[in-house]
């Protein structure tokens, strides 16, 4: 076997072991009794360990050394990614991984607590161990990758993707954003908001009958996929084997409905990753910034979209039968309500890169130094008054109301506003690309759509850089203009 | 770090990775789209592999020797476990594994179709070259133990039991069976046959109900378990998540309530494992046969008594309301109808051991190179005809049903017979030790059995032998005796 066959062979073990963390994962917010949560915790973290040690086992460094892929692409990629994965894995000292993850698991019992009582003090010393520890941990891999700190974190979740990116692009939304919000809102305060559609409540049996039916149109393969509930909606599984969940509601019928739509746009991206490198590093989807994209591209452009309203109102009329009258105006409407409010995840897509902007700058200031633990709360809510106008009454409604930090993910926030950037710049440039895409969508055809971004997006899996993919498949870098436009056009009906 | 401290950590990694391949077998049954079928195969064998690994990793071999477990006598029990486990891990050189793990691959695949289309010819070549490896893992293994090749398999599902012991147990019941069978058949051609407990069809819902409501009367832990639906019932999952199936007839209750009650039993021996050790070699279950014994306590000794079916009609009766007359009576005589029949999982109890008999002689001389493949059907039906006296019409009733020899499943038949005639004789033991046993159970209070089986089965786990448990449980050695006595008492009304 060669240096390389044998590192192919390694990461394929290593995925089979992600199959196995994927749906255990899954088995443990959808199925599991509450009496194995401690066990499956136990598990899962040495499941954990023992892929880090595949990953760290002494024989890969020289084999990366040693390793020719000749001159294929993609082989070359799988091993650029199989280098950049040891890494950073062998940059952490073993002792720092342990640290690091019992501090986490004990600042998110104790987060639990203390955002119930809306009480930061209670979560301050746990946060700040974390911190501490995070802090460390970037700099050790800043140190290995040449990276900043803060680039280091980036890099974890979305691969390449570098703060000097990140900032002159939210530095466009922070000044853009406010003064548009402000101008929606006149403008919707203006609107009859009147009328539902349909009337509730929803039987449930109904609505769950809606998401598999909207699925499996826009293209969700369930013979490698399951819909289930759990407290949280996501996407997880392994491959070949996408699964989604959503909760419902049986007095409304559309957090349930654009959940489904939010999870299957990230399983679309999964279930269209190449398969004959699924078991490798390559073959995997290139980062977070990405996958939002996707599942954004899904809920935000097209389900949102007035286009699509025409098409599923009736759907629905006919589905729900006796739950009173579905009109697309109303159904539009009500997918498009903009509200200045204190919960990210309850954001809509105008208000909702606030959020983020906060977020990030706050972190950074964090893990710079330059913003201690003790001031996270007023710096909080200064940022989001700034970026929202509104005041936040208690912690439980301001910094501690996302798990992130106390989960230890440090660079993780900013993938979600530059996914719904990506997803207005991969949409923009789908509808120059696909002659009637919107009338297509009018009518329930998603498939143009999901055609453009298999060979766009998901193909490309993770052979080349996220920027690299945004730029070929828009003719342009990451910006913020396509998202701009796309609420201005959306909510002030201003055409550029 | 102690020798002894690291071999627990070893086994508790190995612990983790069992739980993965239960839950994951789990979910393939239950829950897994098709699609996914091939990947998880192969995740499955990776994870088997990984196992593997651990297991012999070379340390090992050196930390066994070194090891000092002190005084305790679960502490030293364990290391021995442990030794067992190394030993007949490292004593399989890996080709052979691999060679035989795709044998078994292969026939299995052509089992399916060759039982379909009754063809024997078809199965011969792949069921040679799985007997051929199965004989060749056996001497190996056998040669490391000390053990003759067949008992190196039996040693495989049921530590410590010996072809020596079953031989003459098994010769007592070829014995008695045969005529005793002839009376009871002759006695319930007399009796009456007409009538059914409640009306067909029964409500899936109820029927699910009804076996929810009886899996928690008899204690089975609903906060570490669950109860689902697959093609085949089984009871598996993972360290305090114990998981069992049943499937559904809308136009018969009994195979899912009967299902239900068999893989509570087991599942109830999982729960009742002792806590300290559950990640430990020392902390399962003994073995097939005790397993076995805990299934078929509950589902032949308990369930089909006229004590049970006391409690239970009145309970059936008010659950399925509108579903006609559920008697005591007639509940228990369609719980206790015999029938000399083709197929193994379908036989009653009465002549459930005369399947076991034959297949134990056949593999014995299959594996002793006594009988060649290509004679495997007219032995088979030879001995069937002489046990059961029926005449086997083709082979996918005969020698093609079962799964067990093309999966390299070689010494496993035996352990349910003996489940059988454990559960009898403990069964015996606990209505001489609890006053009042079956008293309880026909006012449907069963806390006093699994008291005593939580304390004389359970939660000895695997610190002493299978033969030892049975002996300190029931005060003599495992023998056909209570069985034979507990079948002329239900079905002969004689009392010994």
């Amino acid at each position: 076997m060669t240096p390389m066959e044998k590192l192919e062979r390694c990461f394929a073990r290593i995925s089979a072991l992600n199959d196995a963390v994927g749906l255990l994962s899954w088995d443990r917010d959808v199925m599991m009794p509450a009496g194995a949560g401690e066990r499956r915790a136990s598990d899962l973290a040495t499941l954990e360990g023992l892929r880090h040690a595949l990953l760290t086992a002494e024989e890969n460094a020289a084999l990366l050394v040693e390793a020719d892929p000749g001159d294929d692409p993609w082989r070359r990629a799988n091993l650029a990614e199989m280098r950049r994965q040891h890494a950073r894995a062998v940059a952490v000292p073993g002792r720092l991984v342990e640290a690091l993850s019992e501090a986490c698991s004990k600042a998110e019992m104790t987060w639990r607590a203390a955002r119930q009582a809306s009480d930061f003090a209670a979560l301050r010393p746990a946060l700040e161990e974390v911190l501490a520890l995070t802090r460390e941990q970037a700099v050790a891999i800043g140190e290995a990758l040449d990276l900043s700190p803060y680039d280091a974190l980036l890099d974890g979740f979305d691969p390449g993707m570098r703060e000097a990116t990140i900032t002159p692009i939210f530095a466009v939304l922070a000044q853009n954003l406010p003064p548009l919000m402000q101008k929606i809102l006149a403008r919707q305060e203006g609107q009859s908001k009147s009328g539902h559609a349909g009337i509730a409540p929803y039987p449930l049996a109904l609505q769950e009958k809606l998401g598999r039916t909207m699925m499996a149109r826009v293209g969700f393969d369930t013979q490698c996929g399951r819909l289930d509930v759990s407290a949280h909606p996501f996407c997880g599984g392994a491959i070949r084997d996408v699964r989604i969940t959503t909760r419902y509601d049986e007095m409304d019928f559309l957090p349930a409905f654009l959940g489904a739509m939010h999870e299957t746009g990230h399983a679309l991206y999964e279930q269209g990753l190449p398969k004959a490198w699924e078991a490798q590093p390559v073959g995997a989807a290139r980062g977070m910034t990405l996958h939002e994209s996707q599942s954004l591209l899904l809920e935000m452009q097209v389900t949102r979209s007035e286009a699509f309203a025409k098409f599923a109102a009736p759907l629905m009329q006919k589905l729900f039968g006796d739950n009173g009258d579905w009109k697309t105006e109303t159904l539009h409407r009500q997918m498009t309500q903009v509200k200045a409010g204190f919960i990210r995840v309850d954001a809509d897509e105008v208000t909702y890169p606030a959020h983020i902007i906060a977020r990030y700058d706050l972190e950074r200031a964090m893990i710079g130094g330059q913003l201690a633990v003790r001031d996270l709360p007023e710096a909080f809510n200064a940022r989001i008054k700034e970026l929202l106008g509104i005041d936040v009454p208690e912690d439980r409604l301001g910094c501690l109301q996302d798990i992130h930090w106390p989960l230890g993910l440090w660079g993780y926030f900013p993938c979600y506003a530059l996914g719904a950037l990506t997803a207005a710049q991969l949409y923009e440039a789908a509808g120059r690309a696909v002659p009637g895409l919107e009338a297509e969508i009018g009518t329930g055809n998603l498939a143009p759509l999901l055609g453009w971004l298999r060979e766009k997006v998901h193909a490309r899996a993770s052979s080349v850089s996220t920027m690299r993919i945004i730029e070929d498949a828009t003719g342009r870098p990451l910006g913020a203009e396509a998202y701009l436009a796309h609420i201005r056009r959306r909510y002030l009906d201003e055409v550029a």
